[in-house]
């Protein structure tokens, strides 16, 4: 299997820590999207929406991240990252969805505010991050509540908690850790989940801290 | 079972159409988002970000239109709309991603503006409409573009097809049908999907043409 992603970015990492969880090494071919190579035609006639990642399997190409883990993992041995159960399995959905819809989204917009701007020198935008802000700690004080009655998101580790994951890191990386720090749940939950080998694996690849 | 939904919204009219191809009726609860009934506190103890749909099944509950569609598939009889194959399965995920990723968002930017603002007396915001026009067109010919060797996007009819419906006929609705029509394997996907009898019945919920 061939990835092509880039080691820094959100939703390549979530195909990588599911590599991981797998103990399944894949080629990886990184794409610099620092120097637009996810524009370019050989990149797009694998993305036509140019972004990474896309996974090959000798033959098969698949992008969006989300599909590509529920793929890896439905074929690849190894750790199982989807429940059993019906319902745990619905909510496992239900939170996937809901980094979507509602959370990577605004964190993306405060990431690249207090994260990605000042790393390249320039200052961030506080409007932006005004306005994302409140919607980040909507999504993170939902999740909180979730994880009162259950130790993951969708009770057992899962590829939902993989694709929260990145986001999460790089908000303790743009200063705001403390909106999971201070709630109590979401932050034992990522004392849990970070201290996996597969993210410990993944978070070397880049400093993002 | 229960769903909690507006006849006219478009996540609730996914939910409606599984439930449609599997013959199985629920009991329907309008939720009035145009009176801000989703943002009501009885409602919000349901869904926490305050939107359209919810399904609770005997005390299961559970939100996020692309969740309930699997779990609805999972749990029914009726039509199977998850491809048996591994491949086809991913790339039902894909074009699930695809909808909620790249297409709903801009499209329904351009609905609001050319549908619902001149519904309710106002005139379309044309700023935003030549923002999100691009964008909608991008989505559509990559869909055009794979249904060229298939008749639906997983190969199959599935649950990924359903995701996109809703956007589509809105887009008629908005006088913008052309986006599809001008697309030779698009529009006839679209011939085909929304002459099912489910869809028929969906549609005959509400006014959008």
């Amino acid at each position: 299997m061939k990835v092509y992603g880039y080691p820094l970015s959100t939703c390549t990492r979530k195909v990588l820590t599911v590599l991981a969880e797998k103990k399944y090494t894949a080629e990886f071919i990184p794409i610099d999207i620092l120097k637009g190579e996810q524009k370019q035609p050989s990149y797009l006639s694998r993305h036509p929406f140019g972004v990474v990642p896309v996974l090959e399997d000798n033959g098969f190409s698949l992008y969006e991240s989300r599909a590509i883990i529920r793929y890896l993992d439905d074929k690849l041995g190894g750790t199982k990252l989807t429940p059993q159960g019906r319902e745990d399995k619905a909510r496992m959905d239900q939170w996937i969805s809901v980094e979507q819809s509602y959370f990577s989204g605004p964190a993306l917009q405060m990431i690249k505010q207090l994260y990605f701007a000042p790393a390249a020198g320039g200052k961030p935008d506080t409007t932006i991050v005004a306005e994302a802000r409140p919607r980040v700690e909507r999504a993170l004080e939902v999740a909180d509540k979730a994880l009162t009655t259950h130790d993951y998101l969708a009770g057992t580790f899962s590829l939902a908690d993989i694709t929260w994951m990145p986001y999460v890191e790089y908000l303790f990386a743009s200063k705001v850790g403390d909106l999971v720090t201070n709630r109590k749940y979401l932050s034992a939950w990522w004392n849990r989940v970070s201290e996996r080998p597969s993210w410990r694996e993944v978070s070397r690849l880049g400093t993002s801290k």
